[in-house]
């Protein structure tokens, strides 16, 4: 069933700019989609003939959404660390648990270790769990690899997640996620290593390229190196951006002008005019200020900058297990200044912008068929129940899951 | 089926005190329950011959742990506050919103002009969530009728809940909500109300009377007429107690020997030690402090002063419209500084305790057979994943749901 209309919607989020408001509501609606793409949109008592015959789905009254668009995640992963999780939560700290053999390096290991066939597996729950919760379109990291073959290998289990489940995938190279254990005393070898084999054996997998730039990560110069060469053939570029601590990397993500800045801890105000004026979108993460106990991103000022916003779970093993979008709608709208609609709109219209892709994030003419039915008559009930399953159905390219 | 043998379970939570830790919890054990009691509790290796003939429930693999006791709940309401809360984050007060006609008082409004089905099928709704969600016996109050009918009409949908549904319910009177509009003027006359027809009226159709005793709400006088009152009723005793300010509503709560003292965001080390010395609980209530954006009840503190501690959701339309057990759990885990097994106790033999259940809250011999099996092989993965469906089976009584 490629072909679906959905009626009796009590309302409707379209995104739509020539709509009222920044969601452009519409009470009352319904949405007809043909061979996979929305074909109509309004209120329902001007539905056009043609479209009364299509495979119906009655919203009974609830709210539809355009299908969420997580667009920073590290979904494919080995290995559990809620021990670690929980001794953090004790007081240890994240050197001493480096120290101990946990962290990130664990996941690394874990990742190297697993079959690919297992690294599927294991994410392809999680990312049903996504679409349970309404997400269409997930972006994918590797960078728990950290050698070619397990970065390839990363990639190539992200793309098949897109291929073999009903949710679209964008893949990011991510070897610069952390320099391994194997290169510490020559840095410079292991960015050698990446700017030559492994972007070419990574490259014609991935979309985009991405690079921890922070404090304990790689260097400004580093980043710059990575992403020119990742440029070079052919990907687009994001950035794990100043959320340790203020190191010139938004600015480095504006000069580079890519598609976008994740995290934004310490932005500074300077750092968010050039990242507007290089038309980067600025992707915000609170999962892990929730999980992390840290403050959050001041969303508001974010925003008010002018600055493309953009809201993603970073879901991942160490930091944010999260993987539901209007859980990350609650914590925005709760603890990051934002409102309940521009949450909405960042998690939808903002994380597809901030991918590059223009056909969907709203319920428009031509838009991919992506719609989230919630289990409530509004919008606002997402930050009031933050911990309902507030997905009651989920429609991917006209299909109802 | 009120016989069942859970086995394969990786980690069983009994919460009995023989057992080594917090928890007493059993490495690749089994539980067996016959006529809806648990009968038989260890290591599945020592499963003794009578009981294995029992119909099955294969772990997995999972944690399991005692059914969540949620011993705080407004679960009987009327109307939809939603909009009120997106008014509150876009920085209205509260004494805006009560000057609208919004706030406790359109509940009460909602409340009154429902019919006793339409209250039980929303209710019903929620608790069915609840259930989901791993709570196997929850304690609810009356509070939004605030005249004698609508008061006794919430109790008995409060008690058709525990009939009609497979969730244990423990009720409570609690007239003293809030001074209704229509007694500003003559507060003496509403105790006078409460403490004569209100309780002959309610007493039967409850265990527990509460007060909610704070600054804006009845003083310690008032709160002291209306319990004692309700103890010559023969019921037992809670209180909403120090949530906005120091009032002395927990050494009240002492004095009276109350089997809980609820909130206690402003309690002193003073009033923890009369509690203690009393055998009240404190029943800790995070996703109020999540919701309203508000400082944490310091958890840590409490449970250090040798208090009972239970955790509970405080599920209502105004402050916390919170279902899930797992996810108080994960709150408190996170910010109120709580081990991961001190809040998994506090949610289950802690919530029983406070409610005066001797025979739930534990996996022992003789306790009621309610269990919840994680969507996990580890208890840790609550706060880990605070976002998830982390049950995947409840069994109420001996029986899956």
């Amino acid at each position: 069933m490629t072909d679906l209309l959905v009626f009796n919607v009590g309302e409707l989020v379209t995104n739509d700019p020539a709509r009222d408001g920044l969601l452009g509501v519409v009470a009352g609606g319904a949405v007809a989609i043909v061979d996979e793409r929305v074909a109509w949109v309004g209120e329902e008592i001007g539905l056009p003939e043609p479209y009364r015959g299509l495979p119906r789905l009655d919203a009974g009254g609830a709210a539809v959404l355009p299908g969420f668009v997580d667009a920073h995640t590290h979904l494919v992963f080995a290995g559990d660390r809620s021990d670690e999780f929980d001794r953090r939560l004790r007081g240890e700290t994240y050197e001493e648990i480096l120290a101990a053999g946990g962290g990130i390096h664990s996941t690394v290991a874990a990742t190297r270790a697993a079959a690919e066939d297992e690294l599927f597996d294991e994410a392809a729950v999680r990312a049903w769990r996504m679409l349970t919760n309404g997400t269409t379109t997930v972006e994918i990291k590797s960078g728990y690899g950290l050698d070619l073959e397990t970065e390839a290998r990363m990639l190539r289990v992200a793309n098949r997640i897109g291929r073999d489940l009903p949710i679209d995938v964008v893949s990011t190279f991510l070897g610069a996620h952390v320099v391994p254990l194997s290169h510490r005393a020559e840095r410079d070898a292991y960015v050698d290593l990446i700017c030559g084999p492994m972007l070419d054996a990574c490259a014609p997998l991935a979309r985009f390229c991405d690079v921890f730039c922070d404090e304990a990560a790689f260097t400004v110069a580093e980043a710059r190196r990575i992403l020119e060469a990742a440029q070079r053939h052919g990907l687009g570029l994001r950035l794990h951006a100043d959320q340790l601590g203020r190191v010139g990397a938004a600015s480095l993500a504006a000069d580079l002008s890519a598609a976008s800045a994740d995290h934004l801890d310490h932005a500074t105000d300077t750092d968010l005019e050039e990242l507007r004026a290089a038309g980067t979108a600025a992707v915000l993460l609170p999962a892990v200020s929730f999980s992390m106990r840290l403050p959050y991103p001041d969303g508001r000022r974010i925003w008010d900058s002018g600055v493309t916003v953009a809201l993603a779970t970073d879901c991942n093993p160490g930091t944010a297990h999260v993987e539901s979008m209007p859980f990350v709608v609650a914590l925005a709208a709760l603890h990051m200044g934002l409102t309940t609609d521009e949450a909405i709109w960042a998690a939808t219209l903002g994380g597809a912008t901030s991918l590059g892709l223009a056909d969907r994030g709203a319920v428009v003419p031509g838009s991919v068929g992506d719609l989230v039915l919630l289990d409530a008559p509004s919008r606002l009930q997402i930050p009031y129940r933050p911990d309902a399953d507030i997905v009651a159905a989920v429609a991917k390219r006209g299909t109802v899951l």
